[in-house]
């Protein structure tokens, strides 16, 4: 077949800080999905992408491409609205385990796709692989069904969604042209929007243990993802949150499932349910206003109509607090468990060797690097190196203080788990100047630290 | 083995601007040349020099490495200071056939390793191919010996010769990182300072026909081989030749060697002799002043001596044109072709249709543009378009007037040579525009238009 396009002349053209043609960009993903445009060419494009950007409408097309190099799922026919959340990925970053069933106990289905950690991000699908029996892989028609039995599904993305992602990112990495915010934004988004979701609540993490440290790169990437999804009629807005610190006590496999588990029982950490709450009313939020905009077709009910305002009301009131305290969380937490094998009842794995560490002094806790505990928690066990890595699921650590905390000298300040105890070592090396101790006490910092919508 | 460097890091650092440590280029280079570096990492790296540059000091350790992936030739045992030539590639540039031999009269052995043509410039390996027996490739003994007892070579580069840039070449040619002066200098540079050269003059090109079509860029590409040369105590100084209008009157393999044997035997187009004798006269002015600072060891000749001072100024009064005239560079020429098996005395092919063309008006022609005449050229079969073509000995284009000369209606403005009369077409297609006829005279542009030296 004739090649409509020479790829020589598209990476010229970005090269040369020109403006790719939508015909351009639909070829050379498609070409490169295909193996004609080859990954030395494509590396080469990222490359000048990297350095010299891409507009907001080569950027929408890039995504298009991207989209349309796979299957696009669509939940249109279902009898309730949808909406999602991605998070750019952070140490200790939970959310996703209370958020999903408590948004999903609301009527509103939670399609999350969701992925592995790799290196000191933790992720969705190793922390409920530590529950009994779960199993990460849905087929699409497993997927409707447990999205119009339960309300939710979280489970691995298929290869089928998105497949010029999966080759672009294996490319990206060995490239150095990953942290590039029209590539990432692209990159998250395309799935996203495959994924059919109607709503989109972006998690846009900011600080030592995020991807992007400073507030105007986690402003810019967010920024970036919310005009694509405007672009593509999905309702997006994203929440700038704090990853100087990590996010609850806990870091690790099923040490994270377990303290999710207290948030839906009422309890948990502070900042963890307070993330978990702002995010599921930015759901809850986006529904129903796209239940204003388009009604709920799928259940017959017309945009503009008394039901549709009734429904959209139900969601703007509806109280989220009180679904942890009551339970109505955990129930359907339970029921999306059992539908992929899970037992939620069934004890979660503890690492065979713990190491405390104490503090050395008195003083208020002013400072713990989230970058630091994630390594840590990472060379314990409860992360990965390679793709092909196991993770442990007991191995992590548990934090007993966290900035603005009061501790004694000698006091606990953390534990380190692992079923490997000659990685101590290195965990604790991870670990050097991971925290302050100062005499006075300082502010907890908000963890939502900016709102960003169209 | 454990490798020294990810590949990652030093993409990274060329990435965000920061320059490359002498480690991370011997490694890169010597890592990719053995495969571990992969093309798609090698590709990004490219883009990244293209767009953030090299500094002078990374560009000489980039050459550095270059020449370290292959063998590097030494004819420091030759009984004769040598001295080589190199162009960037023109329209009808057939200097090296007479300069060659002229210089090598003189004792100043010349090393020529010379390439074939691609897309619109010839190249010198296909023009002497069209002499019956000669061949192109020699040994690094043959070439040794013929150093030694013809005191010239024009043959192909060995594979021996900075593999590492073949291996790149190739892979900029296919990721758009060719135009690039970093690359292109150390390109060229590897290869000559590999060659074993004492002193290089380059015939740096500007102009249509050319690489360079500014006189900015071909100064700065100049400027940046110098600058290496000298950094490698090869002798170099260039000269920005111009090359908006094709060198001479032919264009084409047996026809510039028909050319060349006029030049050599005392007559030829005004333009062609110039430039043999100026560059010639670097070539022999650069050997003189290396004999000065070196002597020539290989024939006991101590710097300072009075020998090397006798030797010295012999090539500095050397008289070229009349080494032209009487015949002394066409001994040298005939010896040289016939070491390589060539019949210096054969017909040379002429090709089986020519295809006048007239002129439509009177007047004085103006211009005549070297990239339409060298595509027109190349499209008569002169020319190749992929590496593993064959080239038409006898195709190629006459011309019959030059910018400067009148012109009267009706008479032949230039004939076109091919084997394959269905090239007529898109060779006339690629002439549309390649001249002006003016009612005045135009003053004829010189042919050296600088000289750039350390």
């Amino acid at each position: 077949m004739a090649e409509r396009f020479d790829a020589v002349d598209v990476i010229q053209t970005k090269r040369d800080r020109g403006v790719l043609s939508d015909a351009q960009i639909d070829w050379v993903i498609d070409a490169y999905t295909r193996g004609v445009v080859a990954e030395e060419q494509m590396s080469a494009l990222l490359m000048a992408v990297f350095l010299n950007g891409l507009t907001r409408p080569e950027l929408n097309r890039w995504t298009d491409a991207m989209i349309a190099s796979g299957e696009r799922l669509d939940y249109s026919h279902l009898s309730r609205p949808t909406a999602d959340k991605h998070s750019t990925g952070g140490v200790g970053d939970k959310i996703t385990l209370p958020l999903t069933p408590l948004v999903a106990s609301f009527g509103v289905a939670v399609p999350q796709l969701s992925g592995r950690g790799l290196g000191h991000t933790g992720g969705t699908l190793d922390k409920l692989e530590s529950i009994p029996g779960w199993r990460p892989s849905l087929s699409n028609e497993e997927m409707y069904a447990q999205m119009d039995e339960v309300g939710a599904v979280i489970c691995a993305a298929g290869a089928g969604l998105a497949p010029a992602d999966r080759k672009l990112y294996a490319l990206r990495d060995v490239t150095a042209t990953v942290a590039c915010i029209p590539l990432i934004a692209s990159s998250i988004m395309s799935k996203k929007i495959a994924e059919g979701t109607g709503c989109l609540v972006l998690d846009v993490k900011c600080g030592s243990g995020a991807f992007m440290s400073d507030l105007d790169s986690a402003r810019d990437l967010a920024t970036t993802m919310v005009g694509i999804g405007s672009d593509h009629k999905v309702r997006t807005v994203a929440l700038i949150t704090d990853m100087s610190t990590p996010l609850g006590l806990t870091i690790g496999n099923a040490l994270e499932v377990r303290e999710s588990l207290e948030v839906l029982a009422g309890g948990g950490p502070a900042d963890v349910v307070e993330l978990t709450l702002a995010l599921g009313r930015e759901m809850l939020d986006a529904a129903a206003a796209r239940i204003d905009d388009e009604g709920i077709p799928g259940a017959g009910v017309a945009a503009g109509s008394p039901e549709a305002s009734r429904r959209a009301g139900q969601l703007r009131e509806a109280d989220l607090p009180k679904a942890l305290s009551n339970g109505q969380a955990m129930d359907t937490w339970a029921r999306l468990i059992s539908a992929q094998g899970g037992n939620p009842h069934a004890d979660l794995a503890w690492a065979t060797h713990t190491h405390e560490v104490f503090a050395r002094e008195n003083g208020y806790v002013t400072s713990m690097d989230a970058l630091k505990v994630g390594v840590a928690a990472w060379r314990l066990g409860a992360g990965r190196a390679r793709k092909e890595d196991a993770v442990q699921a007991g191995a992590g650590i548990v934090l007993h203080a966290k900035p603005g905390d009061a501790i004694q000298k000698g006091q606990k300040l953390m534990t380190l788990h692992t079923d490997t105890p000659e990685r101590f070592e290195r965990g604790l090396e991870a670990l050097k100047g991971a925290w302050t101790i100062a005499d006075t006490p300082t502010t907890r910092s908000p963890v939502v630290l900016e709102k960003i919508s169209e």
